[in-house]
């Protein structure tokens, strides 16, 4: 039986595959140590229930009922479902939705489910061409916002809502709509009682950008035919494998060692390289996780930290043609992570052509597979000759099990991380002064010092060019 | 008159704007000499027509023509038009393309012209689903590539041309590719020796990532039926711009010098965040220009270096909930170049409603215009608050003019900072390892040495959690 589980391997991480640059058996043991104190932390995390996400993928039948009654429901109003949602509450359901139905998944009609649009900006260009774009009598809106206060999501549906209420009255346009929201508090519970909208819930204790196994990005992937029960089995089973106390058996704990190792050693940049197109969405994802988790000004007690690693989402082999001349020949401060597939759910013969031209001859009788496969490998191995380090995400293949045990291990990673680096992985302090300063130059009410401040801002002057 | 030109807006680069960490007037005399000596080197590479790029706005009615006709051909034959190219063949097209078609380009009929697909990835998941969505009796392709021996590109034009053989048989499909390549050598030209294969020339002066203004570009653009005079007239526009000799009227040399100064200063990664889903392409765009162009291990004299700024494509307000927490609170290694529009193109006010609600109310009524704008003015400003740098391409609108003017910008802006670093922005010659390596794992006749290495490399052991 081929092996279902995505193995992360390190080879060119270490001593023997990287040389100099590489872990030796010495760096091992002390990350070992150090993750072993990462351990006691997590389990205690766990067992206070702070890690909100982890005991998400054990959701029953119970559960996932409220989720999968919204999405019957509006598969016999709607052919579309728009969400409106921003950062973590768009990313997840993109991911997963790219990796199963494909990157060109708009461009053709789908197999089964409902056409599925994730809108994660309030840009009027793109959301006007949306919007003009669909059928609204024909589509469903998934307002995703824990606090129901989220500027850019909440425009967007005070005007899709308007739109769609001229279409086709108030009560059709409500039953066309489901929150995604808190439990019991925020502005989308206040409409709710107004209004008979429908409203599914976010766990208080699971923020954004570990939301996707919540109702935030299973209701979308229900909408649009996906086999969430895989999904979470998938991720079931890596949370087992992510319990594990020791670094060797534990890939959230390697990946996390491996990458906070060579942050520590000047690499502040982690490229997420998935080899396929389709994987583009899944390392975008992992860009917030890690961005927004680890890029820190605090430590856990306060004290003064400047901390947090660069992702980059790259794609292979697309950009072996864009960003690898930089990755084989810049400066030594980047670690890569490929992800691989064994298997990419179809496989393209390149037919035998051209046999008596040199450069072209040797591809035919071959698969596009194995192409893009040696490729993958070969672009290791001349940064493991120039020691630059790279690891390796191995997924069997690209289905909804897949996809699940990939997002949990590398949200595990996050926060084992985040304990190495003694921040909290699941706040984002940081975002409040650019919100604030927003609403001051939108006339908010209680924010005249923020509109007095950016409109000295521009007093200071203009430097163009 | 509204002002139509590009600016580049520096005001958070300066001692005025951003405190300490920004440029204080000695900084920028030391610049403006600096980038007076860059001026001489670049102003001599125009006149030796080792910038062949810098010519291409310029051009007319006959050097276009041969593009039009084929282009009018094709459309004659299809409906659709597939570019197969990777990095530098197909980042350019997917950039206009995607700024004046929109991102969701392929989830909506076109207006006018053909739908353009650029197949950029020898991934059979993506490729395949491709090939099998598209009616290939009315799919025609542009085959780019110099040297018509990239492997990526090769193999995909290998298995479209089967099928298209199967679907038309062989005069029809030949009738349906154009090549766009070296006017005189390469495989392609080899092919078109033994099939009448359309081409269409890339001059041997222009590389791949400076290639959006030549047929490169030019054929799918035209194909997609954009402006492709209005982005040349732009390019133009800026190109007479870029030959200025002072730093304060050359955009391009102010660029340079900022991204250098902050480089050099220890901030090894380039943000480009524009404020606008349709202008993710660019970004990506000059991520492959600005990482290819300057990340090199050796200077001009071939003495060792070790350089290269990390180019980041984000889109605002989008990765405001994504990676604005880390550039607000990671550590002091980011330079952030936003993009913004003076005019999106429509406009979408949010309607006045919920009203009681305080942190609704104030969106009532205003534009989506004025939201986004604001989001993107107060990002810049919170970032300087923490001492943190940004610079602003400011964009009058989004349409052909102005992607001819930004674009070009940049790639002046490219080879200035090139000058900077003392290397050659025009070569890549660190992508060669992993290509002999690939050539090796596929069985190429005169790579046996590199099949062997790899063999034994695979023998080494794989380290698997």
């Amino acid at each position: 039986m081929p092996d279902s589980q995505v193995r992360l391997d390190f080879g060119f991480c270490t001593a023997q595959g990287l040389g100099p640059n590489g872990l030796a058996a010495a760096d091992l043991e002390g990350l070992s140590r150090e993750l072993a104190r990462v351990h006691q932390a997590m389990a205690q995390e766990r067992a206070q229930d702070v890690l909100g996400f982890w005991s998400l993928p054990a959701m029953g039948e119970k559960e996932l009922e409220p989720m999968q009654a919204q999405a019957r429901r509006l598969a016999g109003l709607a052919d579309t479902l728009v969400v409106l949602g921003i950062g973590g509450s768009a990313l997840g359901a993109t991911a997963v939705d790219m990796a199963l139905a494909g990157f060109l998944r708009h461009a053709f009609p789908r197999q089964n489910g409902m056409r599925l649009f994730v809108a994660d900006n309030p840009d009027p260009r793109a959301f006007g061409q949306l919007l003009e774009g669909l059928d609204l009598k024909r589509t469903a809106f998934n307002v995703v916002s824990k606090s129901g206060s989220t500027a850019e999501t909440m425009a967007q549906f005070m005007v899709a809502l308007e739109r769609m209420e001229k279409a086709l009255g108030h009560e059709e346009a409500v039953k066309r709509v489901v929150f995604t929201t808190d439990p019991e508090k925020g502005n989308l519970r206040l409409l709710a009682g107004r209004d008979p909208y429908a409203c599914l819930e976010v766990p208080p204790n699971v923020g954004g950008r570990f939301s996707v196994l919540s109702a935030v990005g299973l209701l979308p992937l229900m909408c649009a035919g996906h086999d969430v029960k895989a999904l979470l089995a998938g991720a079931a089973r890596m949370a087992e494998r992510c319990e594990g106390a020791g670094l060797m058996d534990n890939p959230a704990y390697m990946f996390a060692a491996l990458a906070m190792h060579y942050w520590r050693a000047g690499r502040n940049i982690l490229v997420m390289m998935p080899y396929a197109t389709d994987l583009f969405g899944l390392a975008q994802w992992f860009a917030q996780l890690w961005a927004e988790s680890l890029g820190k000004a605090q430590h856990r007690d306060g004290s003064p930290a400047l901390v947090g690693q660069v992702p980059v989402a790259a794609v292979g082999a697309t950009d072996q043609h864009s960003q690898l001349q930089l990755y084989m020949e810049g400066p030594q401060d980047k670690l890569v992570c490929f992800v691989s597939l064994d298997d990419y759910g179809r496989e393209i013969t390149i037919p035998a052509m051209f046999g008596d031209i040199d450069a072209l001859a040797y591809l035919g009788g071959q698969t596009m597979n194995k192409l893009i496969a040696s490729e993958a490998v070969a672009t290791a191995a001349a940064l493991a000759k120039g020691g630059r380090p790279s690891l390796c995400l191995r997924l069997p293949g690209l289905d909804a099990d897949a996809m699940g045990q990939v997002m949990f291990l590398l949200e595990a990673a996050t926060v084992a991380a985040g304990h190495m680096l003694d921040i909290d992985p699941l706040d984002q302090p940081g975002v409040e002064l650019g919100k604030k300063l927003t609403y001051g130059l939108m006339g908010r009410k209680g924010f005249e010092d923020q509109a007095r401040e950016m409109e000295a801002l521009d007093q200071a002057g203009r430097y163009l060019v």
